[in-house]
């Protein structure tokens, strides 16, 4: 009963991430994307998209890692990808997070779930390369068609956003051909800036 | 090219999942839960309360059933679990709605997406029992902790809940003891009406 009690304990509490908010805009709706619809969406990505990975990849695993990558957001919020300062300390932040998230469900699940975690911030496995693409692919497609008013709002050009979407390579060729056409036709029309 | 570009259209058509909403409230803000927030939330309930599942169950496909299974919403909308008007057309609609959101993806793809949510629809399958389980777990366990006021507001009766929890042992015996415990002492502190 007691270990039943912790899993609940622990689905209850991920209902935060639900009011954590993301910078990119919803394509239906006037707000901003949480991490919880993120999440969700980039499990369809993966499983949509799949065929596209570079090499033989565990759909499986990149689905669950996907399903959890955020939920230190719940205890450290979202660092926006483009925001240095708040990119110095987000480690720290994380992994304190992390503790505290995980640490609530039965210890050897949720060592499980947190190895899930650092294999997709570690990048280093095919999982984690593809997961790490799609995560970066979907919200550069959702600014191209909200007609890149997040990246006006922020100030942010082709040259920010190409280091950015660099990773995509890594996971999958074919995403990264596919979302810098869609970046040159972006800057030809004006909805993203060149920068220097 | 052609292909990628239906999957691309896909995915951003079913960010309006993220606008159909449902009757449970969330826990930690003042407001409804959406589809896609729902799906995330089930597909971690999935992976959380594996052990549970009554048969030898592939929880890899219990996750990607229950990430797709509120898709027609999109087009069907969400029908009430307690609206016995709504359900009298909701298979027709739902039909209608299948057909065209798993048929903007490349033929053989949407097929097998559509095979999926048919699998939970149909319950006959030990994924689909799980799945159906943790569907039907999950939102009575948000109504208890948000006191109830979904029950109170649409007049839901422990009777009604009953019957809606009954499917949950078909694919847990253990998360329906648990549930219906967690009801009594709902009734017991006068958060749920026992009813006729």
């Amino acid at each position: 009963m007691k270990r039943l009690h912790q899993q609940v304990e622990f689905l209850l509490e991920i209902d935060k991430l639900k009011t954590i908010f993301r910078r990119t805009r919803l394509l239906h709706a006037d707000r901003f994307e949480n991490d919880a619809e993120h999440s969700w969406h980039l499990a369809l990505a993966a499983m949509v998209l799949a065929e596209y990975a570079n090499e033989e990849t565990d759909m499986g695993k990149v689905i669950a890692m996907v399903l959890v990558h955020d939920l230190v957001e719940i205890y450290a919020g979202d660092t926006y990808c483009y925001d240095e300062e708040g990119a110095r300390d987000k480690k720290q932040r994380e992994e304190a997070a992390a503790d505290r998230i995980f640490g609530l469900l039965p210890k050897e699940q949720g060592e499980k779930m947190r190895a899930l975690w650092e294999e997709f911030e570690g990048g280093q496995t095919p999982e984690a390369r593809f997961a790490n693409a799609v995560d970066r692919f979907q919200p550069v497609l959702f600014n191209l068609r909200t007609g890149g008013r997040s990246w006006e709002e922020n100030g942010i050009t082709r040259k920010q956003v190409d280091a950015r979407v660099a990773p995509i390579a890594l996971g999958s060729k074919r995403l990264w051909q596919y979302i810098n056409q869609l970046l040159d036709e972006a800057v030809d029309q004006g909805i993203l800036q060149k920068g220097d």
